[in-house]
């Protein structure tokens, strides 16, 4: 068996960066070629060489038209993610997308429709599936152990409110950072939302409001199962990266708790105090991204089945866009308005 | 001081029983001296002399003639509330009221206007906020240290179904049960909720829903404030009663976890194995209703303020109006539509 | 069947009130009739009164002769225990004893074997195997599931140091305070202790040492199963109540945690702060005393077997000699040469 | 600054595999050039090859003689090490050397002496000191939040027993595995022992006994500050690593717990189970392994100052003589006597 693992990376973000490090770090045999973004800098193009990656360029044609690269990883923009996917297609590389799968719907169906046809693999990289504590919750659920899922709770809160300019692009706190909610709901209910009602308030930070957007969210989901799903989000906890999941079922519930810094405890008259939760989402999902990442590479390279697929992401992006229209309309959406 | 600690209980159901043996065993220099229901039987009649209520009774008319009684126990079905709340207040007596405060809400208006222009002393019975735990929450939510309350989540789930007559004659999942839970929402946000959005299922039982309600209920909320409450339910934990509480606000956040039955931990090849949640209600909140008692007694004899009055009665009633309303109809009900 | 329930108090410390309160609030249809202290004053006999005590006395010569006492709790000075049990036996009255059983040994033998032949019934006061934490570990380590145990750990910390005058009289910590531990040690491994090291110091005030005791102090207790038996104990542990259990067996251990005084957890910067453990064992133990008080008129009255014998009194007694000698010789002592 | 960063790794047991792999996996700009062991296979040295170890060798005089090799990581049988110290001394290169320091204490003696006068940095790998949670606990007693240490209580539990064999060169329980807990005591302490008593038995398996060795021990330790430890331990769990630190001081206690595989938490009618702590040292310490060869690379190249030294690890051989000599003669023993 040969062994495809040459990788270009698209974007230099933060989300980038992540891979690239934990691909050099983590990653047996693998080599990441090429990193690609079109305000590819000095500053990175140190870095790059720091990791040992040959090419950071501001263009693509070289890296998609380079036959040694098998695989790309897509964290650019996400109203680029289906572009580049279609390139994948027709050069023959094989994708490892970060959500959202891409801001426009008709696009996703379009590649969809390509990336099917085209044979090559794909994984959309919802990390927080990869999870270790997630994922053994899933399967306790998909054990029967607990019975139904009847009711699915998720809280998400980052540590502190990002900048302005993040939120400016981000396309919203729905469709941003609810995505993985919406996306862990449908993993955990083993079900479709038929409806969403979203609402939310710019309680931390007024600018937020100008902007746009919101910092503080809520959702309730139906399921066609028949479950309910709550979904409940803060831009700024701080107290760390507070993210808990339950699943309520029928013969009891499941929940996954935060990762806490330490295991140290310290007694005194103020009570019990437990280390604080791992500061954000990079130190909570690192062990995450290196298996979603070998995950991608057994898809690869063993014909695995991808555990999460481009209709995953679209399903996601659906539930996030009926999420928005809740929140400006003010009443329940259905998905089936999303098309 | 004349200590004014002569009672009678209206009703002899399931919370009537419990008030009645907790005055009987924890409160010191009270005589509860009658009990009214109108199927009072030979059974109740036994229990009654076992802790030394001296009339059981099937009409309440002796009794509010009864210049000894000082006060009652409002325990009997919620629509007969407000027009037991207007004898007291004709013959003087002060009135300890179970939730909900009735059934009607123009009643329950006319009452209040009563209730004021007679003097009598009034505390409404929503005993979670006597809880040790909830008050102390309270008390840190207030004291400021968490900052401003930006979501109130609450969860509540009875270990295993009611019977069916229960379900019947309760009113709807909202009006019986979370009612508790839009109270303690106003406690810990100080804030008025504004509008609601609920939905419900019977996962369940289906029976339950060819009652006319369900088993499995969830509510969003909005306060005035701009706060999001977030409230789930269920009539069957299968693993005890399981009741937590958050309030998150802008440095951090404070939970109410559930009681263990014991501080028992097993740690095995299975994992680490803490006791059940404590069976109900009753266990739950014994020291709750202990709590209460006192504090009614303290206002009744000492004039205190009493801090759960008929207007949070009013409210919690018109809130779970709303949420009914919104369950029927599918759609964000403002708190304004019920008048 | 005729209930044997009136009963007289010896000794009106600290514990003879936690008897005599504890029985006037939660036991049914007993009636506390005498306390009896050769230091009664007004103060004491006006607090008598308001718990419907009807004599309280200095001498305890009327109390015996009243045939309608049925049993006596014995609260008084360890040294004075015997002498009570033996005017019991006499007078064909049932005895609670408080720990130690006493502090001579030659009495207790003696008293023993009077006992046998009375026909009396007689329960050993250690409160703490009525603890429904410490009953259940009991039970699940009976019932086979961990295995045979193989190490005992018992820790106990006082919430703050004693007066100065209730450490002079106290007997010194082996036989004051960690008796109590000896017993659980025993009640947990179902074997025998064979040798005990002790070891001991004033590490929290100088003071406590020129009166020739120490206020930290840990032993080591081998069984003749085999298991090790680790106790570590403190006068003032600053942070509540600290007492905890660990059983090690053959296939997991089975531990006894804290009570907290509140189910309130603060997130913030500073971490997860559960609330402190409950102040002190009247608040810890406050349900224990109630069951044990229960169980003590099982026996009287239903002929129940004691769970807690002279025997087991006895062998504390021995092992608490065995760890002083062990602490001033700075040795290991046999359990044998204790006699 | 020129970086010395080429090692050797003496011994190809597990202890050399693990640090063979984290070098090559976490340490930047590391090149491990040897590995040696007088067993070298070709199992071994095809596993060598797939970390890029050049030379896999059973004899050690080329390394010592190659000036590239910057240090050598001493990682064979106990009674090799002071002779590697000793040629690592004359060659030029500094030391990482695995617990204990050595079997023989006057060996270890002429060792120091020698390290002392020949300049080579020196780290002794007690690699509990550098964990995240016991470091943080060391700083929390440091910082006098807590106040003076009272009692040190360590408790260490292996998941399985080992195999015989390697219990027949392990040198004792004492000397191969509590010997962490002394030197974990000292730290915590920070202060010398003076005494130890310390007891064990065959408990889990009689076979072991027959080897001369027990599976579970006990010690109780007394240091120069006043202060008293307690150390359980066991060569079996049955329920993963059961490795949990306490520190009670003069105003509260600090505690670090177990890890677990995972934040998944289960409730259903046996009770709220919490993941089993992770299996063994080699999970529970991967990153402390990481920490202690990082801060070995900073005394080599920065001129740091080791945290652990030659006089810890002579320290902890000490304790263990004296703990053995104990166990054997049943009877506490001085440090003192231990020359």
């Amino acid at each position: 068996m040969s062994v495809k693992n040459t990788v270009a990376i698209l974007g230099a973000g933060r989300i980038a960066r992540v891979h690239a490090e934990s691909l050099n770090r983590y990653a047996q045999n693998v080599t990441v070629k090429y990193i690609i973004d079109p305000y590819m800098d000095d500053k990175m193009r140190k870095w790059a060489e720091t990791i040992n990656i040959s090419y950071a360029e501001n263009d693509s044609a070289r890296m998609f038209a380079d036959r040694e690269v098998d695989s790309i990883f897509i964290c650019s923009p996400t109203p680029t993610h289906c572009d580049y996917i279609l390139k994948a297609c027709e050069s023959g590389k094989n994708v490892y997308c970060e959500k959202p799968l891409d801001s426009d719907i008709s696009r996703i169906y379009k590649a969809m429709e390509v990336v099917e046809k085209s044979g090559i693999k794909f994984l959309m990289g919802f990390m927080r599936r990869f999870d270790t504590s997630q994922r053994k919750m899933k399967d306790i659920i998909a054990s029967g152990k607990v019975g139904a899922p009847q009711i699915i709770k998720l809280c998400s809160r980052d540590p502190a409110l990002p900048s302005y300019g993040y939120i400016k692009t981000s396309g919203g706190i729905y469709f941003d950072s609810m995505i993985h909610d919406f996306d862990l709901a449908r993993y955990f209910s083993d079900s479709e939302v038929v409806e969403v009602y979203a609402t939310g308030k710019a309680l931390i930070d007024s600018q937020v409001g100008e902007l746009g957007d919101v910092d503080t969210a809520a959702a309730l989901l139906k399921f066609e199962s028949g479950a309910i799903g709550l979904i409940d989000l803060s831009r700024q906890s701080n107290c760390g990266y507070d993210q808990r999941t339950e699943v309520h079922a029928s013969k009891g519930f499941v929940q996954v708790g935060n990762v806490p810094e330490s295991s140290v405890i310290v007694n005194n008259e103020h009570g019990v105090t437990h280390d604080r939760p791992v500061y954000f989402f990079l130190e909570r999902y690192e062990q995450a991204f290196v298996n979603a990442q070998r995950t991608f590479f057994d898809i690869v390279n063993k014909d695995k089945e991808p555990p999460v697929t481009m209709y995953d992401g679209l399903q996601a992006v659906r539930i996030a866009k009926a999420a928005r229209t809740s929140y400006l309309e003010n009443r329940p959406v259905k998905l089936s308005e999303i098309e």
